[in-house]
């Protein structure tokens, strides 16, 4: 499918050592050789512990050298005094990638023990991912080689993270929001993979639509080789970062974390633009675009349509619409017609087109079905506020129903629900069937609004012919 | 406890009279009475239906004026067609105050009959609400009189909204997202009582601690009045508002919808500020803000306390700390060596004071000690990453019984937690403990900013001789 990379071995390895693994529930080593059986990884697991026979279930062996096979990548647990004992081993063995879990390195000040890492793995040509991680999945071959939760949701998302316990927590809460992920990356102290190379190997990736990265900060002196870099990765793919650190107590509070340069904001904001990256606000922003990303075509041009049930939530989104950049259409008389027949009479054909609070499933998908075959409308969000006459979950249905019928018009549909428990599970429909459904209309618009960011710096460089 | 109001009728009503009330499941008229019962209100209900016997287990009467009885508030859910009928009976009867369903009126051009009514009521005396409006709540006395969701949580929110369709759809997702209230005010077309007056009555309602708005615009000529009034109601309570119809699509979106002026939102900006009103930028925001005003006291002082056990989510909130204004305590070295004696050695006491990822209960609650007993300490932010070493639900037990024992400190406590399901069922907890818990760290810092700028406004009252 794509070029021999090194971090080949890193997202698709087919045998895994997993050094310190343990039989006891609550271990590190326990829950990462847990989640890998769990996640229905298709490689060979090979547990090393000098100390058991079998761990869940499976063989275990005293050094990574009794392993009667080929090792193409190996988790290590183990205390940090012995970590680069066993990485010399690992070296010996010809593993290609060491996937470095144990804390106690360059983040706590013992340089030289990293540093020693490094040059082991160099000698041998191994790669490493870490030290201080929770460690990395890649759901299309259902690894799942972290300490986090064992359950990660499929998908298109591929989520970098510089935190580990936010990374972890974050496991859980996109499982939770149906979030479908193919990449989970902890960077921990990039001692020698870093953001840049993870993102490239990514950018290549056929189960990845959408990188979405929480950066604290980049290492002294790689700021250009990252804008560089990076400029390669969006031509091909959106890319989407939060950067902690943006203020100066938040800076300073990155660098008791990590270590990392957090920098002046202004130069990442820079680099950030320079390279073609969308930066988000907040984790929850991040998700919300990249949700979006994840599920929809990239806008075919500006024109949006706002399908509604209610006019305040039409106003927000309408507000939302102007404050973020997207162009509402202005539909013509024969565009206002068509409408017109989807609604009552005291509905309002104009954008937001507004079916009233009467509207049922019925005129929502009359709605639809003009806004998908007009060659005038590029984008459609769809609102809904929860009244007594429509049930949420019934217009999901429709929803995903007419999308799938449309879905070689390749227009971009997001929607937005509000309301209470009926609502949040009619969201979960429409999640799971890949149409992005957010709890406001802001929120809703926001996404489009980045989905049209990057649409308009693709056009840009592909008038430089860029891409 | 407060002086005679001539909107005690519309909130505390000995009996009302619903006017169209139906046998027929899905009806307006069905749903208000089954409201009524369902919430508990603790006042007589009349249905009044001239072609029923009964309704819902009630005796029903053919008109108002056939009710052995006082009647305080009359509901009209008739064809509006004849509503100034009832209108002029209900004036007959001796109704006080009447909230009119029924739409058809100026926000579809007909400004006659809206007219007629508003004169009916001042011949009798009597005061409306509406028309055109999804009905009245009151949880103090288990009085829903509206066709939205029968279950409201109690609480101490006021929640006042200029639509229906999105403010029905609010209750809903009140009642989901742990957010308790006191009063639920649909407006509509204003032909009588407005914004202003039911804002006055909910500043001395002791079962209100803040007023939530949702605003679309003002009549013509009523800003000036709209500002001084709504000086003296928050120099008594927090005023949140979410302005819809602010950018120039946005307003005429507005004018579609209910007829109101939206208005330059500049000018709605400086109106606000000058009234001492807090502007949030999405119904989401508003009622996070309200979560932290209507449980928490006000902030004795500037100085806050981030604990964490994730150095991402610390490094998240100090960025919004600084972002929004919330001054972040530099601890002396008396309080670092306390809240040091509460980790781990690879914690870090400063502040944001980080437990580390190893953190569990006892650590919490240990450095929450010291965060209340310092007397160097105002505000308190919790923020947990999930873990497989501390349970959340555990985690909000325990912050629970900590906030409980050390309440006479009056020190806001706000918590964010990220993570999967068991985090959202753990924020649930402190929700319903009266802790407002939110799904991020920004969301968290956000609402005791919000709370900070309303402290530093009385402030600036004081100082004034103002309260």
């Amino acid at each position: 499918m794509k070029p021999r990379s090194p971090l080949d071995a890193l997202f698709n390895p087919r045998s895994i050592a997993v050094i310190g693994a343990s039989r006891h529930p609550g271990k590190i080593g326990y829950t990462i050789v847990r989640n890998l059986i769990e996640s229905g990884y298709t490689g060979k697991i090979y547990p090393v512990n000098p100390f058991a026979k079998e761990i869940l279930g499976l063989k275990a062996y005293p050094s990574v050298l009794d392993i009667p096979d080929e090792v193409d990548m190996a988790v290590i647990a183990v205390p940090v005094g012995i970590v680069n004992r066993v990485a010399r081993e690992c070296g010996e063995k010809g593993v290609k990638v060491l996937v470095v879990i144990t804390a106690g390195f360059s983040e706590v000040g013992n340089r030289e023990a990293e540093e020693e890492l490094v040059k082991i793995a160099r000698r041998y040509g191994m790669r490493v991912l870490g030290p201080n991680i929770f460690g990395v999945a890649y759901t299309p071959i259902g690894m799942n080689a972290t300490f986090g939760p064992s359950r990660i949701r499929k998908g298109n998302i591929a989520f970098i993270t510089q935190s580990g316990a936010l990374g972890i927590a974050l496991m859980g809460w996109t499982a939770m929001n149906e979030l479908g992920l193919s990449a989970v990356v902890s960077m921990g102290n990039m001692a020698d993979i870093d953001v840049v190379e993870v993102s490239e190997w990514l950018a290549d990736d056929p189960h990845t639509r959408v990188i979405a990265i929480y950066l604290e900060g980049l290492k002294p002196g790689t700021g250009q080789r990252f804008i560089e870099a990076m400029k390669r990765v969006t031509a091909k793919k959106p890319v989407i970062v939060i950067k902690a650190g943006r203020t100066r107590r938040g800076a300073a509070a990155v660098a008791s974390h990590t270590g990392s340069l957090a920098g002046a904001d202004t130069l990442y904001s820079a680099g950030f633009k320079q390279a073609g990256i969308l930066r988000a606000e907040t984790v929850e922003e991040m998700f919300d675009w990249a949700r979006a990303f994840a599920t929809q075509p990239l806008p075919p041009g500006e024109n949006t349509v706002i399908i509604t049930n209610g006019g305040g939530v039409g106003v927000l989104a309408t507000d939302a619409a102007e404050l973020h950049g997207v162009p509402l259409l202005q539909p013509d008389n024969e565009l206002i017609e068509k409408f017109r027949k989807t609604m009552p009479w005291f509905g309002s054909p104009k954008n937001p087109v507004d079916l009233s609070g009467q509207a049922g499933v019925d005129n929502y998908v009359a709605a639809l079905r003009v806004a998908y075959e007009s060659d005038k409308v590029d984008n459609i969000v769809v609102l809904y506020c929860q009244t007594a006459v429509l049930d949420p979950i019934d217009l999901a249905k429709a929803i995903t129903d007419v999308a799938k019928e449309y879905r070689d018009k390749n227009k971009p549909l997001l929607v937005a629900m509000v309301g209470g428990i009926e609502t949040y599970e009619a969201m979960k429909v429409l999640n799971r069937e890949h149409i992005p459904a957010y709890p406001s209309p802001e929120r809703a618009v926001g996404s489009l609004a980045a989905m049209l960011r990057y649409k308009r710096y693709r056009e840009k460089l592909g008038k430089q012919g860029l891409v």
